[in-house]
């Protein structure tokens, strides 16, 4: 399917402020970005690199005062997602080089003190594919989803503690077992096509049998129409916006993901 | 500046062919794309990676019959290009690990059979910057520059046994004198604003005093509203279309840069 | 000076285990490595790969009974640590692309708690290396440095939580604090000539005017002879070794560093 | 089989002279280093560093007077080479993308010009490996392999031209007919056990039914014993080492190459 997608971030700064952002969704393997716009106000100058996971990275110093980031593309993405029940855990061996750093420990998702709760959780299960379909099932029945942003990243040990969280968090939770199991699995940011309500997005994706696929325990069933951002191995690598100096949020952040009919002609 | 460009390639398949294209400007140091466009007709999928020398490159397999790809950016550039006269040699010890390819020869860049010439040409220079401008001078006034386009790169050698050839050519031609005095230098394809006529363009750029500086032999002198799309060796790294199987070329290739007024607010 | 490094690990395996080993020091801006050696009983196939950090890693499966892992290297490395007291702190705008993700917290660097605690410690210093030197002399004096090896990492938080800890505590906590403040850290693993007890040691290293600086909390003053075999962002990129699976120790780990002259001829 | 191999290159310098070096086997997929030396009489600082191809280079300016290099290595490496008749042409774009750049033309394999020949060589093969076989027998078979070493690299079409060559020649001429067909093609150097006379060796290698296959026109038939130093599009990118200022060739140089029995306990 085509979606329009937007996400509008007001800040109020006091001081210079340098910003990495995040907020340019990537032609790759799983979308294709047809029309794109990336909208300062007021204009400053601003340097885009790739970091480690291949994300398009945006730097800028955001000058005192109201300052905008308004961003917008059209992206082509798949009407469903791809599942696949059955399909098996790969040897650790076996895995690709640049795929063995999402088997670590990461700061939100503290994998080397769960193995004992994830096989809990999968008892009975094949190896692979369904062992991470039980972590997502367990998730969406035992872990309370809550709507809205939450001001700090929480990471595993504490979403398990408090048993309930918003989808970045459910995510790390789900992360750091499927590790626990020597699955990788890393951190998606991006948007959703239908949220409820609208904002910015976050779920996981596993590596089975060659390939990554995606898991979201804030949905009872999983429907196409994603959109990624960013990868990495948890919040701390894919924030949309990171400052630096005194702390800063957006006083508004608008997001927005509507389907559209492309002409063809 | 900000520049609006566009490049509407249009071609007639007979059979699927494979395509790397290398259309999409990347915002980075030197230039930001604000706005973009990319528009395949009729619509296939489309894969993008990026390639040894940081360039976004798209992947696709065109179907038999007309095949249209079209391309547009929004992008703020420099309004003058920088230049440094006296600017020093970097040894080659001090090179950044990255750079030291670019003092290779390659295909179409021979440097190793050129020491002699670029020795004489430069004489009584001082060694970096200005080096470089005499080479640049020494091409602009002594190769006659064509417009157009050729059908096949044509190398070094060869265009300094024809004593003429297109941006391109005196490109190669401008990149094995400079490596052959140990200058680091790299291939450039984009746009110019005022170019005449218009087309893609190609120039080079040479390392010195720690960075990269932009000449072109085929300017009587070098004014800004350079967009970068992609960077390499020479010409067989960045072309705008690589196509695989039985040779194709495009039947129709429009390009336009026009100045735009950015709103600022 | 000329060291002689050695490791030898001895493992009892139950199962056939997949092991990511890190052993292998890497000759680059620091150190040179000379000789080199790298051993398994039994033998096993190999596989090396370069992770994002640059380090050389080695991948195997270990076979169910004794097995052990011996490296040993001759390397030059530096008589005495570079010290810069007044260096100066590099804006975040300023910094290189591939330093930005030192910034970020990680697994056991949880800097996103540690600001005010950083800002009290550092208070009067002048912004950069002089504040690193105050964190690095207050890790020094506060936190009781033990020897030895723990069974498991223990983070930033729980470390300043115990006031003290081993090598890679200290430095976890170092790093923490200085990223805190916006400088850049990373975590080093190797040797270090003339530790007591000799062992594989951890140390820290921070980003100011344009350079990484070796920083030691373990020692009271910093001397020369360190060799690094890993860098990363704490101890869950740089462990000597990771295996995957039942939990697996080694029943002997011989560390040895010594001074050697080289013959030059 | 595991191998023992060196190589001492000695150099007479006259001006302070910077190199770039690659002679430090790695251990990869196909071959494991277990002992390894480099030595530089005189000692002189030294980098090292990791090329687009992942071979380890070393930087170093060699001093005026005589300047030696001794390398050697323990490597592991096959008894036998993989063959394959009948493996499979990869369709263009099925091809993992970081393979696509051995796609293209490069300094010294002109594949844009060799399409017709390397069609009539391969007329009647299945796609795939077979056509690659084709290429090799007809080198073997036509083209006069010459042992020793010439003071230049040689490019295809001047070998084709001579119809006589040294390895390095042949795999040039071999590496632009397989690209020319759309079959990636890569330049390999290394050392081959009981090459007669010893020597540095080079060959190429062909990406077939997803993985690289090895090929060698200069032999009569494959046999095992091949010890990979670098890969790279051609000879330009493979220098066991480039100079730069004055031409500076060895006075000596020393290849050997032996077959041990490692000692397993």
């Amino acid at each position: 399917m085509w979606l329009h997608t937007s996400c509008d971030l007001e800040f109020d700064i006091t001081v210079p402020t340098p910003f990495v952002l995040m907020l340019r969704p990537r032609s790759g393997a799983q979308q294709w970005v047809t029309r794109e716009e990336y909208r300062l106000v007021p204009s400053v100058p601003m340097f885009e690199f790739t970091d480690y996971y291949g994300n398009l990275c945006q730097r800028l110093v955001a000058p005192p005062g109201a300052f905008t980031v308004s961003t917008a593309a059209e992206v082509m993405t798949a009407d469903c997602v791809d599942q696949a029940p059955g399909a098996s855990f790969v040897e650790v061996q076996d895995l690709p080089d640049t795929v063995l750093s999402y088997l670590l420990p990461s700061r939100y998702c503290e994998s080397d003190r769960f193995h004992q709760m994830a096989t809990s959780i999968t008892a009975g299960q094949q190896l692979g594919y369904d062992q991470v379909a039980a972590i997502e099932t367990w998730l969406h029945t035992t872990i309370r989803y809550e709507t809205g942003m939450s001001d700090v990243p929480v990471s595993a040990v504490e979403v398990n503690a408090r048993q309930s969280g918003i989808c970045r968090d459910l995510s790390h939770l789900g992360i750091a077992l499927c590790r626990s199991l020597s699955i990788p699995a890393r951190m998606v940011v991006g948007y959703l096509y239908g949220l409820e309500p609208m904002d910015l997005h976050a779920w996981f994706e596993a590596f089975l049998a060659g390939r990554w696929y995606t898991f979201d325990a804030t949905q009872a069933e999983l429907k196409g129409g994603y959109v990624v951002i960013g990868y990495g191995r948890d919040a701390a690598d894919v924030a949309v916006y990171n400052q630096f100096g005194p702390a800063v949020y957006p006083t508004t952040q608008k997001v927005r993901v509507q389907r559209i009919e492309k002409e063809i002609c």
